[in-house]
């Protein structure tokens, strides 16, 4: 499998925090060109720093962090707290980040590292709302040809959203720029709550990252902790579903999900509908697909990759 | 049990078909005052004497059948012969009714009955699009106290649409009216998708209407047979689902089926998700609920009355 | 000019109530066949027996008066007292009536006259929300074919809305009964705010019905006093705009009146502009006319013939 | 008066060429800091290499030009080449530019001008589509407070639109940023058709341009003999309405203009009336003004202001 030239646009969040350190650890099939931030989970002042700070944790003080767009394009910002904490990363207890943040803006960085590279050679991960994404395409257009393929954490489709009965949350801040993103006409990929909701930290997944007896492990096993009450008592699940991780994890081994090629819309007009994600799943409707929506993990592969992988950051 | 007054309002389609049989069936728990008909799987020329061809093969030509709406409120009707064949209740192979038509119209069928009843005295079970009853509702706002319960086939919630990836047939075909019903604040029960996907007419149920050796087993093995193509085709199912039934079965034995106390709206907005019946089912928003939703069912069980139940007619 | 078969649907209202006089008045051009009333203005109880306490003023105890439906088709009622003073027409200080309200429904009323009669033999005035019209439509849709002209009262096409910016009352209270009246394809006539903003009672005019020293005029004069109040003082006019009149003095004299063949719709889509009658008044999307929107008038003739007549009336 | 720190944010056009003279004719009150360029009335190719071309006409080759947007923020571009000719300032027939189009992005000149001012200090006109200063908003939103005012040509309030029914060019081709924009809370003066086409170059006004004898009079002679025929023969107006030079005169002389402090949104959601504005001019909601609106102007001094500048320019 070829190396991929990726930047990670996330808004840690437990579970983006988890993403970076899958991505860290996993040098051999990522070469992570960046980390840009965007206010989502928590406010943009937590997602840069809470970004660097796992860095840090990862021994990677040399990792570029940018803050990029601080709310959504065409509406005011929801955050979610309620589940995160306030710091976004409440479990993790870390301290201040000492490296610094880079003085570009995100989407500048991803607008510049896209024009510089060559057709079809940057992997785009946005784990949060698109808005720095959206941003970048309409600013500079010509990055377009440029992104080798979209693979994002987000979206609804055969599940029920979280944040309203239609809408995930990641999509559901930003509609709008998610829908710039997919209409942009890149390869698109897709891990909704389908599949997220199948990778579940249960007890004994949870037990695996505090065993690493790592700085890492225990950062993880504390964030997990924290994270995983809201959706536990919300769904009765038996464990929180881990979601941003499942986008590293399908960079680095595709054979873990399953999915299928749809036509995919995304709702930005009805207050009632707004940031659905709108999957022909039967192709009802004949379309041409635009997208590949994951719907199914083979979640022990997946923990497994996660914690070998984890154990590696020392 | 206490018995229920009932007007069954459809658009007959083989199922309806087998929901009227049903209805008929069951004279001790369904007091069938009448049979509104409506253009929905087919134009209403079909829908209406389909609904006395039905009528007449269970020998009960002395049954009101009313014409109702030719189309939507607000939109052009669609219709389905994709899935029913050119006459609705194709492979039926009935002959042209003898019984007559009421003169009267549907709508002031169900309006006249309900104002001549007591309070909460009268169930309504819309099982195609909703245009008549929402037609009674608007001409005659009395009659919504008069009025026990909708019991309602119709919409999608934890299941994708089958007209279009957000809306199931009935709902999508009369959205508007839908909204209606569903926001006069009568007590509101629905069968979606997500109930009827789970009651397949798999080849082992298939032959046991046929082995019923009537008129009436010879009549719905003839359309099942016919109707169970499209889906089995679509979906991969090992038989099609039996959509309109549910509603009949939920009035003789309610145990049969499953389902929750939801918040739910009807998208009339956007074209994307036009028809969308959107349920909170994880009570996300914390809305009082205004409809009882059903997600499952004791298949066995409901197709055991049904056979039951069919056998009764000679 | 031949004589039109009209029916008149209204919500009195005290331009209603002179829009009435003047079709009580004018025998030789309108055959008045009935009068239907809907909740506009005020709600029901007050339009249908306004209805008929002007019948009575004009020694028309024979004229049919019926009550239509209560409220809009999708929305909830809104009134305008704050306009027309509780009663609806504040201002006439009339006794309650003594005729009969009519025992059938209204939209009945409107489905039975037109069925029984030619083809294009009907004219209909609705001078409130449409709703009557509307459900009659889509109950019988054979009637569409009998309606001669729907001349209506509503709208604002250059001019803004005056309950919105965007929107005329009558059109806003039930958009979506208006756009199912203009979508019926028959011949449509409007009378927006464009023209009845022209339509001024100014202080001479005012003093012309009180002039005609009849009970008839004393009540216009009283009704007209406590209308102009609200317009004049919003936008500085030197008189209060006579709305619902101009629908008769056009079946009357159409040369009092000029307008133009445009392409128009509805919305019914979007909260800001719901109600909105949007006209393509330069043809910039040269699609065919479906609407003759009037936008002007020579105030003086309308005013002569409605004193005029009303001399009538004694 | 105070002078003005001026951002011109154009798409060249005839009328935004004229703007352009008269901002560099008009030293005094205006400083002209740079001028954007956006695609709008033709693709950005022509509009940034004719908004060069017209500076060195002005014989201002220091001037610094920047290339932004080259469409809107959600939707397709839209152009206007049946107005403005394919170079989108036919008729002046003027040589390709050879100043140096400015490296950095219009988006980013305007955000880095705007951190480096003080607060309140920035002035931007946008005259054609606002995609530039809604990016420019969304990418760093304190901007917002370093904004003097937005002064603006687009949209159309009590009179018709001229790309729909509904909406004025401008804003119809990206209404979202226009709403982005107007949402931010910055003073902002709308300039809209209400006004413009009050603005006439009738053939009197036309023949002072050509009396300027010289390059600059010839090209605007030449631009607005082109640009006056297609409104003229639309609305059968005597010359053609001159939009984007009303901002500029407004920076210089406000007391050419009257209007109104009113409270305006945007339509996103509706396709029927996407991009109108929507103003309450009679204060109906009663909400608090958010835009001052102007809808007339004495065109004479209007033409007198542009005449005299334009003069001035060698």
């Amino acid at each position: 499998m070829e190396k991929r030239h990726v930047i990670l646009d996330c808004d840690p969040g437990q579970d983006d925090a988890v993403a970076i350190l899958l991505a860290l650890a996993s040098e051999e099939e990522i070469n992570l060109l960046g980390i840009t931030t965007v206010g989502g989970n928590v406010p943009l002042y937590w997602t840069e720093s809470n970004a660097r700070r796992i860095c840090e944790l990862a021994n990677r003080p040399d990792m570029k962090v940018f803050a990029g767009a601080s709310g959504p394009l065409m509406r005011k910002l929801v955050t979610a707290e309620w589940i995160h904490g306030k710091t976004g990363i409440d479990g993790a207890n870390l301290p201040d980040p000492t490296m610094p943040l880079q003085e570009a803006h995100g989407v500048d960085f991803i607008v510049e590292t896209c024009m510089a590279a060559g057709e079809g050679e940057i992997t785009l991960c946005p784990i949060g709302p698109m808005t720095n994404i959206a941003l970048a395409m309409m600013k500079e257009p010509q990055i377009i040809p440029k992104i080798r393929e979209i693979v994002c954490m987000g979206g609804a489709v055969r599940e029920m959203g979280n944040v309203t009965p239609a809408a995930e949350f990641n999509i559901y801040v930003d509609p709008h720029a998610a829908k710039v993103v997919l209409d942009a006409g890149v390869p698109f990929t897709m891990m909704p709550l389908d599949v997220t909701h199948k990778a579940l930290v249960t007890p004994d997944r949870l037990q695996r990252f505090k065993d690493l007896n790592s700085p890492v492990g225990d950062v993880c096993g504390g964030m997990l902790d924290y994270f995983n009450r809201f959706d536990m008592t919300r769904y009765g699940f038996d464990g929180g579903p881990l979601h941003d991780p499942c986008v590293i994890a399908y960079l680095i081994d595709p054979d873990i999900f399953q999915g299928r090629r749809v036509f995919m819309d995304i709702e930005t007009r009805s207050e009632l509908t707004l940031g659905q994600t709108v999957a022909d799943w039967w192709n009802i409707q004949e379309r041409e697909p635009n997208a590949y929506v994951c719907d199914s993990l083979d979640a022990e592969a997946f923990f497994d990759l996660l914690t070998t992988r984890l154990a590696r950051l020392k």
